[in-house]
């Protein structure tokens, strides 16, 4: 239960202390080069890549369309993290925080960006007026909403970094961080036991929000730890994560911009409905 | 650069695996004792803690005040989280995630909660429809809102744990949420460089979200953390930092529920205004 380390007076930055990931994380904030992004035909701009994060926003852009909103319609590019697309000016004036996913809004008289996906779910749910539940709920709906955004990064950036990616096993982060997961899973696990959604009788964005990363945990899908985590436990939110998980329009959303996975599951760009038929990732990838 | 650690094939609960906070950290939710909260006269019943995140609501409400919302007048109740009180079956029924702040809303029809500090902020200022920004600016309000919620878990729950309350210094997740919270202050003093608040040109929700923990954080008043952040080089985030902090209704939003540091600096309670004046805190603590 020890390590020899004593912190410098001022920590300064070795550029790799390894791990997964290591080459794209930066101290400094800002562009590394120019680089202009895409603009497509559509009234949304997205710029992106399929990891929970991103899957939100394009899970809601395809209910939205299901829904029948066709002033939904986007085009959807890809963002390769691994390769530092996020640090190209273009990106950065869209998101200054140099993470996917960030959209541009040209549905209005001027463009307007928006950055974190849940600002993205809540900018689009709201223009739309659909996927925010009955008003009546809507501080029930904004605090499901946000417990996803500030619990995620215990998911993500906490265990699965800890537990996946990072270049050595450590027990006590690990441990830490799978504390933090099965309590949120619990959370949820309880608050899932009598009702079919988050929030009221139908789908909002705090589901939209929360099946990405804790949907697909309890389905086994994210960094393979269904087992260590015991998922199978959290038998209400495995019922909510299949029942969403089966929509054809979240089936669509999971699937945008995938560069990675089977070849079957992936569809680097989005431009038309189309393109979910046509796969053609060969031209792009 | 290694450590001698295998994961379990299945994670189990070792009750005490060290570090401040230990006790009070578990992998299950839900209510450990029956305790009711206690309700006052006010619309707003607040059950929190002068954290970050509770200062955040705090903050709020005092301006709300300030600026002449009388409707905001509220009840303040200490939360102490190191005995466990938000396991209470009371606090849990109005924050099932069991961490403060948490809302009970009394001003309308029906009892109303809200839970996590960035939903409280945005149903507060819809309510009153103020310190939102002007609605030109509303995505960008809350891209930032929401980029407070998603990146100060590696403030908080990342680099400070590790940094300041871990049971022993580990240079990995050190060095890895040192990078992070660095990066994030430059993406802050890039973006107030040539700009008064973090939106247009008044105070806002953003504001509120961010200072008190990364505002505070470069006032040198996170984790005794300023030397080894550098914190004096992000030059437009001290700036902005002294500024908001020097306004009357944020010094007092800081020291309603605190129950730690300095005795001039607390406020166990908070239920008139006149309480500002007459801190008796003995009388609670």
């Amino acid at each position: 239960m020890s390590e020899d380390y004593t912190p410098p007076r001022v920590w300064t930055w070795e550029q790799d202390n390894g791990g997964a990931f290591a080459s794209i994380n930066r101290p400094i904030a800002g562009a590394t080069h120019d680089k202009e992004l895409p603009v497509g035909k559509h009234p949304f701009q997205l710029y992106s890549l399929a990891t929970p994060n991103g899957q939100k926003v394009t899970i809601l852009l395809e209910e939205l369309l299901a829904a029948g909103f066709s002033g939904a319609e986007y085009d959807a590019w890809l963002i390769r993290i691994n390769e530092g697309d996020q640090f190209g000016s273009g990106f950065v004036e869209v998101n200054p925080n140099s993470k996917i996913p960030a959209l541009l809004d040209l549905s209005g008289e001027k463009p307007v960006r928006v950055f974190e996906s849940g600002a993205i779910l809540l900018h689009l749910a709201e223009k739309f007026g659909a996927f925010l539940g009955a008003p009546e709920n809507r501080a029930e709906m904004l605090s499901w909403l946000f417990w996803q955004m500030g619990s995620a990064p215990y998911l993500g950036g906490g265990f699965g970094h800890f537990y996946a990616y990072a270049p050595y096993k450590m027990q006590y982060p690990i441990d830490r961080f799978t504390m933090e997961v099965k309590r949120q899973l619990d959370v949820l696990d309880r608050h899932l036991a009598d009702k079919p959604f988050m929030v009221g009788d139908s789908l909002t964005i705090a589901d939209i929000a929360i099946w990405p990363w804790y949907g697909r945990t309890v389905q086994g899908g994210s960094y393979d730890a269904g087992e260590f985590l015991d998922v199978q436990s959290y038998k209400n939110v495995v019922r909510w994560a299949d029942e969403i998980g089966a929509r054809p329009a979240v089936q669509r959303g999971r699937m945008v911009n995938k560069a990675f996975g089977e070849p079957h599951e992936q569809l680097h760009e989005r431009h038309d409905a189309s393109d979910f038929e046509t796969r053609t990732q060969d031209k792009i990838g």
